[in-house]
């Protein structure tokens, strides 16, 4: 049993810098920072947001203890108005987001915070943490499904995560993204993931041969039996010990539901071949599962090969998201308050790509009212509104000169309201619910944006107002 | 706060197949595991073994509690008899260990856990997590501080980890593997991992100007002033600003100790441009530190490119090891014992890399008295003993014609007793003892093992009496 007060999960300059605000006297100026990433790993066409639940947690508990604030004291380098003002610190300011499983898109914010500076700082990095580690491993996860085609994909990874959390609230995040279960018992007593799991090879090895070993299991869990088959000889011995064990304690029974496990080996051979000698043994209705290393790419390969699989289990692959196991969101400053005004503030980089979107935002989604289709989406400045009587115009925000009207459409807001004043005003949807809205909406999307490799580009407009305050910030770089 | 018992933090099977050894009468046959892993990650030579400590926490914790029980009841697999059992459930086994910081090789034990089967099947998936999971992070900040070559290296990537352990513990491990200090500021408080930073981007672009923020952020913390030097231009303007305000707040004091930190943009060029211009103001007690997705591959090129660096700041690529986020330790059944005899036990593969080691093993580093080197790794049964007086006979396990003879060596065990009948008889060392225990244990292996690609194997023999078990129960495969 372990207890753990997360406020101190922060980069040690949040608390420099906070000291700094509340000695300068600049703590409750209002500042605006933006959530966004600027690539979709693994060359993807689109991101899955995650991670807002334990953003919504994590702000709701934020609180400095005794002990957290003897620590700092004993830093030497915090003075005690700063430390004596912790005990009281909470999070009052106003946090907008997109909802877990929306499809998200590099350069717009998936959350802006609204809040005194030294608030609106000091919670950047388990922000991005959350966000970033549930977003990748939600976005590997619709890799995974998609690739699968229908069929079942269950996370299996717990044992190669990167960490206790990497494994419970990894498992959270492939389910968001379309996974059907997980092997992680926790995340299902906490999460409400489904946990799935029969056996390991050690359990046959425990037996004094493999044929002891299935029926012993056909008769614990007959409603429950999958087999693993690969302990010895998958198609000299699994097999043939599995449909003998099937056939003894389960037909019997009228139980025609089983299944077997494959966990080594050329996997689109052994299934075909296993295949077949299950259907010769008159079992239709048992499934093989496949588990070995496995990612989108393979299970894409072993079904163009006609691989004979049912469901899939995921291990290390999709719980370190492996071929691109870093989630580039970060966490910028676009606006402050100055006597009621809100000021926009912009990143200049040498690295043009770096060069962050300005000012207090909204995001539209723009969906063709005749097909449903996402079109793009538009980045506005928070005050603006857009009447869908009147076409609209994009355009091409370095390309300037390429622009489309669109008519009949249909503008969403993607932020909506999690924190107003420092109070949750969000309600959290079950996690079924955000599955299925994850689902909806990435069937909403062009299919050249969800190929795997050189998608199309999805666009990212802005406004013609944002467009023109960012290029006015531009124009005068370098007055500082 | 939150408050997790990680005791469900299991694979979904540990549970099916606890209950069914339990319910066979079979829970408490003794079994021995093995957790070892067979290629290290990057291509190197050697990994470090890491996440001993938290095994032990989880060892200790390990109870089912009362919602623990309700929750698994209403899986409705689970035998009424087996869950009561369940509410008195305590680890009464043996573990044996490497201390953490110890270089580790493919294919042998870095840990061997002797208990009841029940038990000692059902901490296979949090043992490995851990183990995997610190291991990871330690091998890979070894290379990361091994490219540094001397200059203190800080662990910076909390932001991008896979959620809070990976961030918390990441920073642990990174230190084991020689990280001089983290950002993670709750890492400090629990791990005593020394916690340091400054500033970010949104400092600078609070104030008026940049030099507005240096001069307040120099006269806040005079003492530990590294000013961040690339929010608009780092030569024109950054580095003029922090000299500026050096000289106006730092040196009247006396102060000459403060940095800058370069954090985007050609790193090699600006480091040397920006140690000129330091110099020409006399602040040559000023250091350089650079951070900007750094790795061990861009550490090495950029020193040999000439750059003025004094330390670095090492995210993303550090904290998730991105280049290889995957460490595949595995937990093998390698003996049970019957009428109180240990019958050794094998997993066969298709794969002869995956065949195991069988048997209840000890593991010795063969150290060279005269010089102090590693030579090999000697895997012997459990009950053999190494005379250090006589010569030892090395050779190759699979071309085995291939031999050494060893005089004047040092045999000295590796893993050591970390709990017998369920206690804990392993004093943890403190974490900088971890540290220098690492840095000293590499030290004793060849360059060529410490070469960053293709390096020397460093040879894992068997011994005579090993080989023979292992190669007679190979024989003997498909018995079953």
């Amino acid at each position: 049993m372990s207890t753990l007060n997360t406020t101190l999960l922060c980069d040690f300059y949040e608390l420099t810098m906070a000291n700094g605000y509340f000695e300068l006297g600049k703590k409750d100026e209002i500042a605006y920072f933006d959530v966004f990433f600027r690539k979709v790993p693994d060359g993807g066409g689109f991101a899955i947001a995650a991670g807002l639940e334990q953003v919504i947690d994590y702000i709701k508990d934020l609180r400095f203890t005794a002990e957290d604030i003897e620590f700092l004291r004993s830093k030497g380098i915090f003075s005690e108005g700063f430390l004596d003002y912790l005990k009281d610190f909470r999070f009052t300011g106003d946090i907008y987001a997109v909802p877990e499983g929306t499809p998200i898109f590099p350069n717009e914010p998936m959350m802006t915070v609204r809040a005194p500076s030294v608030e609106a700082q000091f919670i950047e990095t388990f922000v991005l943490l959350c966000l970033n580690h549930q977003s990748l491993i939600a976005t590997k996860a619709n890799r995974v499904v998609r690739a699968a085609d229908g069929r079942p994909v269950m996370e299996f990874g717990s044992r190669r995560a990167q960490g206790a959390d990497g494994a419970i609230l990894g498992a959270r995040a492939a389910f968001i993204g379309g996974c059907a279960a997980t092997a992680c018992t926790i995340s299902d007593r906490d999460y409400a993931i489904p946990a799935t799991g029969t056996m390991a090879h050690s359990w046959v090895q425990m037996f004094d041969n493999e044929y002891d070993a299935f029926s012993a299991y056909c008769k614990l869990y007959p409603e429950n039996a999958t087999l693993l088959v690969d302990t010895y000889d998958v198609l000299r011995s699994g097999v043939p010990n599995a449909i003998r064990a099937f056939k003894e304690f389960l037909l019997p029974k009228g139980i025609t539901k089983c299944g077997i496990r494959l966990d080594s080996g050329d996997i689109t051979y052994l299934s075909k071949k296993a295949r077949k000698m299950l259907d010769e043994a008159g079992l239709y209705d048992c499934k093989i599962v496949v588990s070995n290393s496995l990612d989108e790419n393979i299970i894409r390969d072993i079904i163009l090969q006609g691989a004979k699989i049912d469901s899939f289990g995921v291990g290390e692959r999709l719980i370190t998201a492996k071929s691109n196991p870093v989630f580039g969101g970060v966490y910028k400053l676009v606006a402050k308050e100055e006597g009621g005004a809100i000021i926009p503030k912009i990143k200049i980089s040498e690295n043009p790509e770096k060069i962050t979107n300005p000012h207090f935002k909204k995001v539209y989604r723009i969906i063709d009212n005749e097909t449903g289709v996402a079109i793009a989406d538009l980045l506005t400045v928070y005050d603006e509104v857009i009447d869908e009587s009147k076409p609209l115009e994009l355009f091409d925000p370095v390309e300037t000169w390429k622009k489309k009207i669109v008519t009949n459409y249909t503008a969403r807001e993607l932020l909506v309201p999690i924190f107003k004043d420092g109070e949750c005003v969000y309600k959290k949807p079950h996690i079924t619910e955000i599955q299925s809205y994850c689902r909806d909406e990435v069937a909403t999307l062009w299919e050249e944006v969800k190929r795997f490799e050189n998608p199309h580009r999805y666009y990212v407009d802005l406004s013609r107002k944002l467009w023109d305050i960012k290029h006015s910030l531009l124009e005068n770089r370098g007055k500082k």
